[in-house]
C-alpha cells in the first residue's frame, strides 16, 4: 500500500519537475528563441526525460503559454488589489508607480521571451488568443480605474478604453526600451515620471 | 564604347535589383522570421541570383540593417522638419499627432521585422549598435523639443531625457499593440489622445 507520505513525496517531486521544465524553457526561449528551442533542448537543460516532459505538458507551446500566463497573472492580481484598495484613482496610480521597481525586476529576464511570444502570436491563432486575452484583462483593469476616476470627479472625461490602451502602450514600450538598454537610465524613475505625466494629463 | 544611355540603363537596373532584394527580404523576415530566412530564400523571392545579391549586400544582416535604417531615417527627417518649423513646442506635438496616420500606415507591415530586430539586437552587438543608434536620434529630437518648451515657458521643468524616453516608449508600445490587434480600435485616434495627454502632463 502507498502511504500518505509517499503520495506527498510524489506530488512534491512532480511540482519540482514542473518548475524545472518552466525554468529551463524560459532560459532556452530567451537565449535561442522560440523556434530554435525544441522539447529536446528543454529536456536537456532541465534534466527531465521526454516522458517526464510530456507528463507535464502536451507540447512546447503549452510550456510557452504557461510561462506567459504565470507572469501576467501575478501582475494582474497585484494591479487589481491596488485598484480596489486605493482611495482615489490618482492615488491608485501613485501606488502603481511605487510598484514599478518590482515589475521591472520580475520582467527583465522575460522580455526576450515576451518578444518571441508577440512574433508567434502573429503566426499562430492559439498563441494570438493567449496573448490578446491577458492584454484585455490589463486594459479592463485600467479602463475601470479611469472610469471610476471620471465618476469620482478626479479625472476629466477621457475615453476609458483609449486611456487604458495608452497606459498599457507606455508600459510595454518602456519594458522594451529597458530590455534594450538596461543600464542607460533609471527605468523605474522614468516609469514613475511617465505615469505621473499621464495621470496629470487625465486630471481635471 | 558604352554610351551614357547604357550606363544609365545599368544604373537603373541596379537600383531595381536593390529594391527587389529589400522588398523580398522584408516579406521573408516578416513571414518566417530573421533566423529562418536565408540569403537563398531572399534570392528566390526576389528572383535575383546569389551573385546579384552579394553584389548589392555583403550579408543577410546588411539587408536587415538597411531596411531598418531606411524606415527610421524617413521618420526622423519628418520629425526633425516638424520640430524646426513649428511655432511653440505644444504646436509641434500637435503637428506630430496629425502625422501618426502616416506613421502607422508605413509601420504596419514592418512591425514583425522590427520585433525580430529587437530580438537579434540582444544577441548580436552589431545589430544592437544599429538598433540603439536610431533610438538615440529619436530621443534627442524629443529631448531637444522638450528643452525648447521649457525655455520658451510652455512646458514645466521635466527632465528632457526622461520625457523623450516616455514619448518614445509610448510610440513603440502603441505600434506593437496595433500590430497585435490592428482592427481593435482606431489606433491613430489613440495615438493622438495619448500625445495630447502627455503634452498636457508636461504643460505648465
Amino acid at each position: 500500500m502507498i502511504s500518505t507520505e509517499d503520495i506527498l513525496a510524489i506530488q512534491k517531486r512532480s511540482e519540482v519537475t514542473h518548475s524545472q521544465i518552466l525554468e529551463a524553457a524560459l532560459n532556452c526561449f530567451s537565449k535561442y528563441g522560440y523556434d530554435a528551442s525544441g522539447v529536446a533542448e528543454i529536456c536537456e537543460a532541465s534534466r527531465v526525460s521526454k516522458g517526464g516532459f510530456y507528463h507535464h505538458f502536451p507540447s512546447k507551446q503549452a510550456v510557452f503559454l504557461c510561462l506567459m500566463h504565470d507572469w501576467l497573472d501575478g501582475l494582474e492580481t497585484t494591479l487589481s488589489v491596488i485598484a480596489k484598495e486605493s482611495g482615489t484613482v490618482p492615488e491608485a496610480f501613485t501606488k502603481m508607480v511605487e510598484m514599478t521597481q518590482e515589475i521591472f525586476t520580475s520582467a527583465s529576464g522575460k522580455i526576450p521571451m515576451f518578444l518571441e511570444f508577440w512574433i508567434q502570436a502573429r503566426r499562430d491563432p492559439i498563441v494570438w488568443e493567449a496573448t490578446v486575452e491577458p492584454y484585455k484583462h490589463y486594459q479592463s483593469i485600467f479602463a475601470n480605474l479611469i472610469n471610476r476616476g471620471i465618476q469620482e470627479g478626479t479625472l476629466q472625461t477621457v475615453d476609458p478604453e483609449n486611456g487604458a490602451r495608452i497606459i498599457v502602450a507606455f508600459a510595454v514600450g518602456l519594458l522594451l526600451q529597458g530590455a534594450l538598454e538596461p543600464d542607460a537610465t533609471n527605468w523605474t524613475g522614468v516609469a514613475g515620471e511617465g505615469i505621473q505625466m499621464l495621470v496629470k494629463g487625465m486630471k481635471k
